[in-house]
C-alpha cells in the first residue's frame, strides 16, 4: 500500500458503471472493514459481468447475493465495489482487452496477475481491506504473489460457490485477499466458519522440484521468509512434490480445465457469439477440441497427484513452494511471450486445481524490488492451520 | 430501394464517428452520383477501421486515398461515407458483433450478407448510388444476391488494390455494387478503364452442379431470368462446372484463404491480442493450424480448377449459376447454424477466389419475397463483356 493512496480511477480496479455500496450488518466480527467482490460474484440487483461485455446480456440480473458476498455482509464488512476480472476468469496475468489492466501499485509497469486482477489491485492500493476472488488454476494465488498480498485458495469444495460464476467446476474455488496477517486471519475465520487454532504445523516439506523450477532470484528472494518458516516449525524435509514432473501435472490441468470450461461456456458461445480477446477465444476453442482420450489420461494423472498429496501431507505437515516462478511480468507483452509466461506459471499452480489442497500465498519478499509470494500448502481441510501459520509468521521478515 | 428511404441511422450502414464527405471532380463521367466505401479502403485522414475496434490502433491513419476511392473521385462521384464490414473482412452473412448488422431493406429481418455488408445495405436503401467492397470468398457477390443488387467480383489482379486492406492476397479483389444496370455499367466502365462493348457473348453454359446444389425454390425463382439470358444468347449448353465436385473446390478455398489470412493478421494478433467475435477468432486460429501438406493439396486443386475454367470458358462463352444457394438467412442465428450456412454459401462462391475469373451477380428475382441473384462468369479479363450482358438483360424480367 503506497503512502498516499492513488484515487480509484487511477487504479482501474472496479468495473465501469454505477459503483455498488452495501453496508455490512452492524456489530459483526468484520465491522469497520470494507471489501470488494470480483465481478464473478452475484450481487443482488447488479449484473454479473464476468469481465466480458457479452456475458451479462445472456444472464439475468441476479436477485440475491452470492454466498460469499452474503457471508461477508452478515459478518459486518461493507461491500464497496465489484472488481475487474480477466474475461470469464480465463487468464492469469490480469489484462482485460475490454476494461483495461488494473494498476499494481506495488510493481509499477507490471501486470497485477489474474484472473482476480481488480480484487488484488484494489486491496494492494488500499481501496478496501479485503477482496474476494476465484481460483481455478491460480487466479487468487498468482495476483497475491504479484501484488504482495495474502491470498488463499481454500480446500476445493469447502466454500459454498452459490452465486459464483463457474468456469471449471472440478477446480473452481472462492478465495480472498488481505494486506496484513491480522485482517487475513479475521476474514479467513469468517469465511471458513472456524476459529484459527493456536497450534502450528509440526513438519515442513520444501518442494525442491518447485523451487528448482523458479527463477534463481526468486529462490534467493524467498530465502529469509523460508528460513523463518523453517525455524518456527523445526522439522524440515526436502521432497519432490510431483515425482512424475510438475510439467505433467500442469499438462493434466491444462486438459481438464479447458475441457470443463468449454462445457461451461459452449451454450453462451453458440447463442451469443460473444466478443472476446483473441487469446481468450483461442483458449476456449482449444478446449472444445480436446479429445476424450486425453481427458481420460489427465484424470489418471489427477488421481495419482491426489494420492501423492495425501502421502506427502499427513495431518500436521505442510509443504512450501514459490507461488509463482517469477514476479509480475511487464504489462502489454506480445501474445507469444505472454503464452509462455502463462504456461510457466501454471507449472507451479496446477497442483491446486488438480488435487484440491488448500494453499496460502504469503507476502513480504521482493525480487529486484517486485513482490513475490511464498506459498504453504496443507492437506484437505487444513485451511485454518495454514492461516495459523501465516499469523505466526506475522509482519515483515 | 423502398419508396420512402429510411434515415441513415436506421440502416446502420455507415461506420460510427464523423461521416466522411469528399466531393468528386466536377465534370467527370460519374458526376452527380454518390458512392460509399467499405471500411477496408483507405480514405486520406480517416482511420481505416477494418470492422474491428483494434485494427486502427495498430495501423496509422492513411495519408492518401486508396486507388479505388481516388478513381471514383476523379471520375466525378462524391464519397458520402465509409461502410460497416464484417471484422477484417472475415464473414459472409454481414453480422458485426461490434458495430451491429446493417439493415437489408429488401429482406426485412434478414442479414445483408457480408463481408461488404454496409456497402450493399447503403446502396439497397438508396443512401448512395454506388458502393465499393472487396470480394475474397464471396464478399461482394453474396451481399449483392441477398440485397438484390448488381455486384461484381472482377478478374483477380485486374483492379489495383493499393490502399485496400488485404485478407488473402491470392484471392482478394475490389468489387462494386449498384441498384440499376445503367449505373452499374457506368461505374464498371470507370473502374475497368474500358468502354462496355456492344457485342454480347455467343454461348452460355448452365452449371448444372451449381444449380443442383441450390435450394429448389431458388432454381425456380431464377428460371425467368435464366430463360431471358438463354433467349438473348441462343447457344446454350448444360455442363458440370467442377467435375471433381464443388465441395472439393470449397474445401481447397477454405484451406488457401484462411492460411493466407493468418499470414496477413498474425503480427497484429501477436502484438495487439485484438478483441474479436468468437467465430472470427476461431477462424483465424484455425487458419494458423492448417498444415503445409494440406496447403499443397489445395494448390493442386486450384491448378486443376483454373484449367477447368479455361477449358469451359473460351472467348465469347459465359457460364451461369445461382449466386447463393438460398436467399438471405435470418439475423441472429445460432453459431452452429450460421457456420453450416456459411459453408453452403462457400460451395457456390469458391470458384472465384480459386480461379480468379470475373463474376457478376444480377438482381431481379425473388424467392418467397426475398432477393436472390443469378450470376454470370466469364474468362479472365472478360469483365466488360459480362457488364455488356447485364446491360442487355436490362430492367425487370
Amino acid at each position: 500500500m503506497p503512502d498516499k493512496p492513488l484515487p480509484d480511477n487511477e487504479i482501474n480496479a472496479f468495473v465501469p458503471g454505477p459503483r455498488v455500496h452495501i453496508d455490512g450488518r452492524p456489530g459483526g466480527p468484520l465491522s469497520g472493514l470494507t471489501f470488494a467482490a470480483k465481478d464473478l460474484f452475484d450481487v443482488a440487483s447488479y449484473p454479473t459481468g464476468g469481465g466480458n461485455p457479452d456475458w451479462a446480456k445472456y444472464n439475468p440480473v441476479p436477485t440475491r447475493h452470492s454466498w460469499a458476498v452474503q457471508r461477508l455482509l452478515d459478518a459486518g464488512a461493507t461491500l464497496v465495489g465489484k472488481t475487474i476480472t480477466d474475461e470469464v476468469s480465463l487468464g492469469i496475468v490480469g489484462e482485460n482487452a475490454f476494461y483495461g489492466t488494473p494498476i499494481n501499485v506495488n510493481a509499477p509497469g507490471r501486470v497485477p496477475g489474474g484472473s482476480s486482477s481488480g480484487s488484488a489491485a484494489a486491496v494492494a492500493a488500499g481501496l478496501c481491506d479485503i477482496a474476494i476472488g476465484t481460483d481455478t488454476g491460480g487466479s487468487v494465488r498468482v495476483p497475491a504473489s504479484f501484488c504482495g498480498l495474502y491470498g488463499i485458495r481454500p480446500t476445493h469444495g469447502r466454500i459454498d460457490v452459490s452465486g459464483m460464476m463457474p468456469q471449471a467446476p472440478s477446480s473452481d474455488t472462492t478465495g480472498w485477499f488481505a494486506r496484513d496477517a491480522q485482517t487475513f486471519a479475521q476474514v479467513s475465520s469468517v469465511m471458513l466458519g472456524e476459529s484459527i487454532p493456536s497450534a502450528l504445523p509440526h513438519r515442513l516439506i520444501v518442494a525442491v522440484d518447485a523451487f528448482a523450477f523458479a527463477e534463481p532470484e526468486v529462490v534467493e528472494a524467498l530465502r529469509p521468509l523460508l528460513e523463518k518458516l523453517k525455524a518456527l516449525i523445526g522439522d524440515v524435509r526436502e521432497e519432490v512434490m510431483a515425482p512424475g514432473s510438475i510439467v505433467q501435472w500442469a499438462r493434466a490441468q491444462r486438459t481438464i480445465q479447458p475441457s470443463e470450461a468449454w462445457q461451461t461456456f459452449r451454450d453462451w458461445i453458440e447463442r451469443c457469439n460473444p466478443r472476446l480477446a483473441y487469446n481468450v477465444a483461442r483458449n476456449i476453442y482449444r478446449g472444445s477440441q480436446i479429445p476424450e482420450s486425453e481427458r481420460h489420461w489427465a484424470e489418471l494423472v489427477r488421481r495419482e497427484a491426489r494420492g501423492r498429496m495425501c502421502y506427502l501431507l499427513p495431518s500436521g505437515t505442510i509443504l512450501c513452494l514459490p507461488t509463482t516462478p517469477f514476479p509480475a511480468p511487464k504489462r502489454g507483452e506480445p501474445l507469444s511471450l505472454a503464452s509462455v509466461q502463462r504456461d510457466r506459471i501454471l507449472c507451479l499452480c496446477a497442483h491446486g486445481g488438480l488435487t484440491g489442497v488448500p494453499q496460502i500465498s504469503i507476502p513480504g519478499c521482493t525480487a529486484e524490488g517486485l513482490p513475490i509470494g511464498l506459498s504453504i500448502v496443507g492437506s484437505h481441510g487444513s485451511d485454518a492451520a495454514l492461516v495459523a501459520m501465516t499469523t505466526a509468521l506475522g509482519g515483515p521478515v
